[in-house]
């Protein structure tokens, strides 16, 4: 379909080259570069006049560069005269900044809502939001797709003998932790920290039975990997056999990349969400790309269809 | 008055304790940090309840940076229940990109209006938009300063005997070039810079009388200073005593400093309505502060009296 028109920004050109070929389209042409002083440029070099336009752009680091890119190729698709304008963000930026857990802190991953809307998007491509509220943070359609079946696929395929046990790093986690325990026919356990008392160190209980078993830990976003890596040691002292660590999106920020070397994980599964740089590979990292499941949202959507049903 | 907060983001802090020293406050109390994914973190450390709120941030270099802080900031405002919130913002990054010079162009500079008025800012002082069609932009009241008034006094207390002429280094620049010399009670000359046959170097032909004359060149903004370089050697060799450079905005991009050292300019003349770095520090540029006609307007602003007529 000519109207189908797929567009990189520079978040991930990967992904969306990936995703083209799943569609079975070519990338549609445009540069995305800076001026002298800093300044986004942008310019698309076909005609998108009347056309269905997918930008394939999570909102990964430096987030501030990837969601202003974004606001300025929506607008200058509007002015173009797009016929449909819908955002493919695997990774939304800003999403762990969803509510005021303190007195006036700002809603950013609200606020990022409002901008991407007021800029002209007609429709958002999400996987494994931070709160699924988010979605209701938006007035127009939005699918929200998850990484759940990719993370356990790839642990199915690798036909354990032991007993395996999936476990939620925190109390938060535990609903995602279930969903992959469904998939792996396996039970769960959770890490459940506590403070005894106020400027005590936290102590890592472990709720579930874990002895002499596989653990796979998983989590949404891994950001700088204290929380999984401090799991997984607490796991292997308390007589886990091997532990395993998955998550959807791969943020790495400060140390992260250092604690996963020097910890207990003998593998991090990750999906290619985001990009990982060069300085932010690892022997240990695995990353299963996510363009099968966002081009086929792509022609769902492209063919009207239903997108919640696509991986349930 | 208790009610009137000015809070300083991170792009200019000098310029924005000085406007308070003139206002007669001192800055709110807030924290602009990052995460350390590199996600902008803002802490408001005092109420703002029922509060007239004043946020000094010139969306300069790093624009984006700038921008995005900015918009969490007045998020952040509105849901603390600001009374109003009024954007202080000497320097409008994306001014420039105002029309759609060419197909499938954005116009980031009414996005930028757009996403301001979306997360919530109820009034924007300005100084010096790149285009004054920047104002209709917005649809909240926008006061527009003007930064000529100071940039004349200062060439006026020089007190030269010589005579001097005020020169616009495009045709673009004519009006702001007369309102100067009509400060200074001097004649006007333009850089008429010409393309004789394509692929031919442009010839810069002086119109006007510039002979023996001390020539101050005035525009809005000096980005990478190639225009006003050229334009100032240009005047010299055509038989100016001496030449002279202003502007409102020092955005001094890439090679801007080098050019500048190396030019035949003999002293550039800017505001602070961008901070300027140490490495875009030169001993040929003086820095005058736009403090006192921001804190005037402010004060302006806050008695409910018309800021347009503060320095005609
Ligand atoms: N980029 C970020 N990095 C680390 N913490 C964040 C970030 N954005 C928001 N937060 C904080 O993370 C907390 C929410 O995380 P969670 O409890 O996992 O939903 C809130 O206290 C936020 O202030
Ligand atoms: N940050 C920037 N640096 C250099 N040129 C720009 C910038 N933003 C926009 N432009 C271009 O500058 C031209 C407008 O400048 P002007 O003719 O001076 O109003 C347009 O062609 C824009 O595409």
């Amino acid at each position: 379909d000519p109207n189908l028109k797929i567009f990189s920004l520079n978040s991930n050109h990967k992904l969306a080259e990936e995703i083209a070929k799943v569609v079975g389209v070519e990338l549609g042409k445009c540069s995305v570069t800076r001026f002298s002083d800093g300044e986004i440029q942008i310019n698309i070099e076909e005609s998108i006049r009347g056309c269905d336009v997918y930008v394939v752009q999570p909102t990964s680091a430096p987030v501030n560069e990837s969601l202003m890119e974004l606001l300025i190729m929506i607008d200058a698709l509007k002015r173009a005269s797009a016929k449909t304008i819908n955002i493919v963000m695997p990774y939304y930026g800003y999403a762990r900044q969803d509510r005021k857990a303190r007195a006036r802190e700002p809603i950013t991953a609200k606020l990022v809502a409002n901008l991407i809307e007021t800029a002209g998007a007609t429709r958002v491509i999400a996987l494994d939001l931070h709160a699924p509220q988010i979605q209701g943070f938006f007035d127009i359609p939005n699918d929200h797709l998850m990484g759940v079946p990719i993370l356990a696929d790839y642990f199915k395929k690798k036909k354990f003998t032991d007993d395996i046990v999936i476990v939620s790093p925190d109390h938060g986690g535990v609903t995602r932790a279930r969903k992959m325990a469904d998939r792996l026919k396996a039970p769960i356990a959770i890490i459940d920290k506590r403070r005894p008392r106020p400027n005590v160190a936290e102590v890592m209980n472990i709720v579930g039975n874990i002895e002499g078993k596989i653990a796979i830990l998983i989590d949404d976003i891994i950001d700088t990997a204290g929380t999984i890596t401090l799991a997984a040691n607490a796991l292997v002292e308390n007589g886990a056999k091997e532990v395993y660590a998955c998550c959807t999106h791969p943020v790495l920020s400060g140390p992260a990349i250092e604690r996963i070397n020097n910890s207990k994980i003998k593998e991090l599964v990750v999906t290619n969400s985001i990009a990982l740089p060069e300085e932010k590979k690892s022997d240990k990292i695995v990353e299963l790309s996510i363009a099968a499941l966002l081009g086929e949202a792509i022609i769902r959507v492209h063919e009207e269809l239903s997108v919640s049903t696509l991986f349930d």
